[in-house]
């Protein structure tokens, strides 16, 4: 019988989207018969593997990856504690007497779990690389459209003093973009220790040159498009500690977007809406912001997961028994859910309605509260610091108690009055003329003086 | 294209075990269609559905579990944030227009999936209480037949005071029933809410009796054969939570188990040895404790998975945008790698071999030092506290330093002589005859005095 | 000089709060010098210390606790990897040379140090318990109150179906009552092993009968007024994992109740009010929701530190190298956390005001939509599921985009018109006759009927 | 009565280590202060505060900072959910009438505490990038004295083939250096934004110039001696996510060498000794691994504590309600207890003492098996792979089953003895002789070309 599929039914956020056909069961699978025969075009390269036999390698292990059992092997890999050993019985039976001397020669199988997991996370970051770029073009879209577009800023739930949208968008862009910035600096290597990270088999079957070990790596890293490292990493855990910190980065930035989006759609606020609302079983006219709890739900998980991985670094010996095993799952579901989020966010991003008026209406509920901060800047030098506070904290009670407008209750007041013009009052109450340096802000960061 | 499969490749832990046949997407949508059919016989059982509308929704749920294409339901999913609303069109058209009104009646999404996670939970904990009964029946069983085998008591890595091979077992089985109780105790209720949680549509379509929604609630649990609780919990997670600290619990202690082996399955200790030995693709000679790897691996990751779990009862308003979502595949992996741990203990468990004499020759390899704390006890009284640790560090001291038997440094101090005769101090320097408490807490634990 | 202190400047939801006293470092030393005393007496119970030995130590642990160096205690924990070695010292030394046999009799630092920690636990879960009923209290109160009163219930941050503030204040309540339960089902027994679980040296300095261990075990744990286990837990930190998994609970479910809080109180909604708003450094006029922040901040990292202690678990040989020393700090932030949350619950809880007006006026907001579900649930018989479904989407599009109440749109569609009188259609349409359930749970949850 | 202390009783890798000094509570308040003085001078810069306040400003904060109430400071904290209004208020009494208004002019609470935060991490990365140099400088020693020391390299606890110490001590160097690398990287900035995030007020009591608000970020960032950002990073906690990445990196790094460490301790191995034993409370003789226990519990809190800060990124708004006051504890203690672990380190690394003719002896323990691997490279060109293996597994099974030595079962091989001379055969089971590439990779490593 067939194992049980995972296809994301309880994971939305990535189904059915690309990242899924790069990090599967199938994937990997492909990804580490990849290596095995990068491992052999690169010793056929220094001349340790005779070119046909590399080529025959590489020839048979993208024939086993079409037809091989995955669930037969993932089983299989319970005897051994890892899915190598039954998977380079397959290669070496496909690869046929002649070069079968030649197959996983020197290696051993952290060797190539490890530089597969690595050509998984590269090929899941090209696209992860590619998702946050268009969410962030798509944001600095609407950064530009809204550059002066005024509505509350919001602190402890509650308006503090006015911002715009285009500042709110172009910080969703910039934590987008330092996000980005951590998953393109990443270095993906290949994994090249043997049996106790000494390459001693490699060398054993090297050709006796004093840099044979060196050179080899090289040309793996070559032959598998990754990096490589001076020393083995199997009891260095660095490279996937690095790249679960930028996935768990890039989930919480895109997720900070979502749980924005979130507030700003809710039925009392409505400032935005997601482009297509998700129905409801029961409710007909409801349009959820399903989008951006499809986002948030991987936002929520990944620094949880990647926590486990960043502990796996915690092993003791040239090889744990069983903490290199732990990061497997755990490193795959974060690239999973990682991409699923960003290719929801470009949807999201591209299609989400700012209702500018609604913002507006919003910045004035509560009639001239949200710019008493600057009143009492103005006020300070006029009445003295103190005074400057209890005149205004007193009128914006009674403003709240009453439901009048801030400005007619400050109009009220004889000494405001002696200070203020009714036009500079205004203007002082003005949400629109309170934005700071939010427009500037804005161009800096599209113009790229971002760091 | 189909979905590419999880099969376990990078969770060799749970691969092909019975779990993973309970906890699959396939298993999923049955659940979740069993949750559909037990709604609706609960809603006829109290008369507010026609009796064939319920066997025909049985039937047809059935019949959906059995085509159903999970990939494309995984990605409908994605519209909604969650698979019921497309799980619903089709168990509808698969009733047929007759009784197409009774399906999924007065319900929401999340009494769906909400049971539905708790059936295979349910399913998967029977497995899981299976497993852990059989763990702790072998575990009995060294435990018994190694009641009075002396060994090294380990602590801070170092050789400590001697205890019983029997002790261990006994502690590592008494852990692993400390997990079957609070697996045992868990309730794994029904939900039933609606909308947001006051059942109003339900009781819409119900009966008009003041105490509906109650009954109905009732029904619902005895057809879905799980509990049910007072107030709806889509807002209170406590079930889930509850439920995965069991599985952190259960899983830990199964790991506690397997790092024991590790340690005791050293090279340079070698006193107990895995059933079979993992082979190496590298080194023909070598057995690797793979079992307790297996098990490891999963120790180490399901209580930050659990941590994610716990943290979605944080959630916003009647039913949350996307913290709910983070639950489920946490959940299930929770479930999948504990049930996998424990299948995986049995096996460890039931085949360990215990090298009793390589136990007894590691007692004797600090030719004393073990029993020193026992010699303290015995010379305080004779020489006074002070003059009893001095006299007895001077001569472990020498011991270690000449590579001497302490019984022999210790025989050539007249201090010592003069006190204790030598028929006597060979007695204090036998570790077998300093085990404490050791055989009786054995007997103890076995005899069920177990809290 | 002595140590910086940790007042709580990072941790306000704590600081001040009477958690702080019976959790901080002087807590623990009077709880490690508390469970020397106990171990005393509990051996003069059964007469192998002296009953003068036993009132020496008593006395001599409580005049140590007043004047011991805190912050040199801890220093010289360095260089034992636990404060017993040096404690016992200063202990001795005050009990004086006539009793200094009887201090620390058989005992090992991990069994004073455990039992200390069920100490400080029993006594920070006492407070919280003591909180947790406060809050029940008065969040039962409120269920009361609001029983009826009808506010929108929010899905996915959208108003879905209308529910009741007592529905809601009846659901926060029962979370926590839920959590209560959890930590009052709590066993914190006495840790007793010696030196590697076998209570050896116990033993050795015991009476020689056959059930000593076990005797000492029930004195022990009577004298420190905490629970027993059978065996040693050294090794099985079940206690502490039930422990921490209580405690994640209970800042789970109060930061439900908090999160909620910051919902109804955000500008645009207004529902509710905390007692006091805390005031801004900036703006006059806000009043921040700061007690539910507060919460909310100890909900957030409460499940990630418990992780970390249920993870300690995983710790090889019969006392491990670290993996317990992990344990403590995380341990007692669990409870500073929570025991300050639950405190900073009763505040919020007793003085939250509710403001029905404001609920009403919300329920109305989507000018009848609220109540769709019920009308498709009404017009289904009249028209035909699928036609009545249709015809109210089309109506409520049309309401939504031209601004008119759902009811008005309604009503001017023949089609209805034909099967429901104004009259019905105004029952049907009136948010306040649609609350299902809600009443009948608030007064079964209030009654007890809960689980 | 003053607050109880944490002086680190229940966290000993820190307590009393210079860490602690510049993370604790004083140190906070000190960080506070030291940025609002920063900000008086930064504006003064600008002309926009007068020089003689700012001045005044910075006498009066170190005045504060040696009299300060820090208890009732952080019970002040309470009211407002953070210690800055109630510090602002001391700060301006102390400051006086002349200048009052010039104290945090225009500023915010989170722009306080996060810069604060941000001095406290500079500070703390000082002392943690100068004990990581001293680690690795002292480990780099070690690599080169034993560049060519044999021993078992050990993988899934069981040799596997020989490697060097000097191999291993250089792999624990990279990972240090790999974390240092990690740690100064890292850009810690000021943090400005204002009530929203706009800067408005410190624009409104600016020069009016359009470029003021980036002056004043970059005279602020002078002042405090730390970088900047192009736009306000209140809701984009980068810098903080970077930080404890960073730091979990290193903390797991040292755990790695910590946990080598003590299998190599372990009684039965003994290939290296901690500088001094810690003592027991029971057991005259033991010498534990206390430097490594201590090191090994941080690097196991570090990465989930990490996991809490990075989820503070997932906060609603222009400031959020709670989960920003979630990350300040969490993140200092990532600090302290890395700070302390990188301090235990180095005197561990310092006084490590390694004992070659143990290791010697143990890589002989399996009597030639640990050079399999190398046999079966040998003999498979000349018996062909499979018939090689066979051989070679039937030998090794004889000499486990009969415990011979490998060489004399091999050398009683009609079949090897044909093909291999006694000299060869000798040479080919020589462990020192099968290092692989080990003394190259270690020259490699500390000649720098390290990545």
């Amino acid at each position: 019988m067939s194992a049980d599929p995972d296809s994301g039914l309880l994971s939305p956020v990535r189904a059915g989207t690309p990242v899924e056909r790069v990090t599967g069961d199938n994937a990997v699978v492909a990804a580490m018969l990849a290596a095995e025969a990068a491992l052999a075009r690169a010793q056929a390269r220094l001349g340790t593997v005779p070119a046909e036999a590399a080529a025959a390698i590489t020839a048979a292990a993208a024939e086993v990856a079409r037809v091989i059992d995955v669930p037969a092997l993932a089983e299989a890999a319970r005897g051994t504690a890892n899915p190598v050993v039954a998977l380079v019985k397959q290669l070496t039976a496909a690869v046929g007497a002649d070069h079968a001397d030649s197959v996983h020669r020197g290696s051993t199988s952290q060797d190539i779990v490890d530089t597969a997991l690595m050509i998984v996370a590269r090929d899941a970051c090209e696209l992860l690389e590619a998702d946050l770029a268009a969410t962030a073009a798509a944001l600095g879209e609407l950064a530009r459209e809204h550059r002066d577009t005024v509505m509350p800023g919001r602190t402890l739930t509650a308006h503090a003093v006015p911002t715009t949208f285009g500042l709110k968008a172009a910080g969703w862009r910039q934590y987008v973009l330092d996000s980005a910035e951590r998953v393109r600096r990443l270095a993906l290597p290949v994994s090249l220790g043997g049996a106790a990270g000494t390459l001693a088999a490699y060398v054993e079957y090297g050709d006796g040159s004093e840099d044979y070990a060196e050179r080899l790596v090289a040309a793996f890293g070559e032959e598998a498009n990754l990096s490589t490292t001076t020393l083995p990493w199997h009891a260095n855990r660095t490279p996937v500690a690095d790249l679960v910190a930028a996935l768990a980065q890039t989930a919480t930035a895109l997720g900070k977007f979502a749980v924005d989006v979130q507030v700003l759609t809710r039925t009392e606020i409505g400032e935005v809406s997601e482009p297509t609302g998700g129905g409801s079983s029961a409710m007909p006219h409801k349009r959820n912001p399903v989008l951006s709890a499809l986002i948030r739900s991987a936002a929520l998980q990944v620094p949880v997961l990647a926590a486990g991985v960043t502990q796996s670094g915690l092993a003791e010996d040239e090889r744990s028994a069983g903490v290199w095993q732990a990061e497997w799952q755990l490193l795959r579901e974060c690239l999973r859910l990682t991409g699923g989020a960003a290719h929801t966010a470009v949807e999201l991003a591209r299609g989400l309605a700012v209702h500018a008026d609604r913002m507006r209406e919003d910045v004035e509920l509560t009639h001239g509260l949200i710019v008493s901060e600057r009143l009492s800047a103005a006020l300070a030098p006029l009445l003295g610091k103190a005074r400057a506070k209890d005149v205004l904290g007193e009128a914006s009670k009674r403003a709240v108690a009453e439901s009048r407008p801030l400005r007619e209750v400050l109009g009220s007041v004889p000494e405001i009055a002696d200070v203020l013009d009714p036009a500079k009052l205004d203007g002082l109450l003005d949400p629109a003329q309170y934005t700071g340096a939010a427009a500037r802000l804005v161009d800096r960061a599209l113009d790229g003086h971002a760091k």
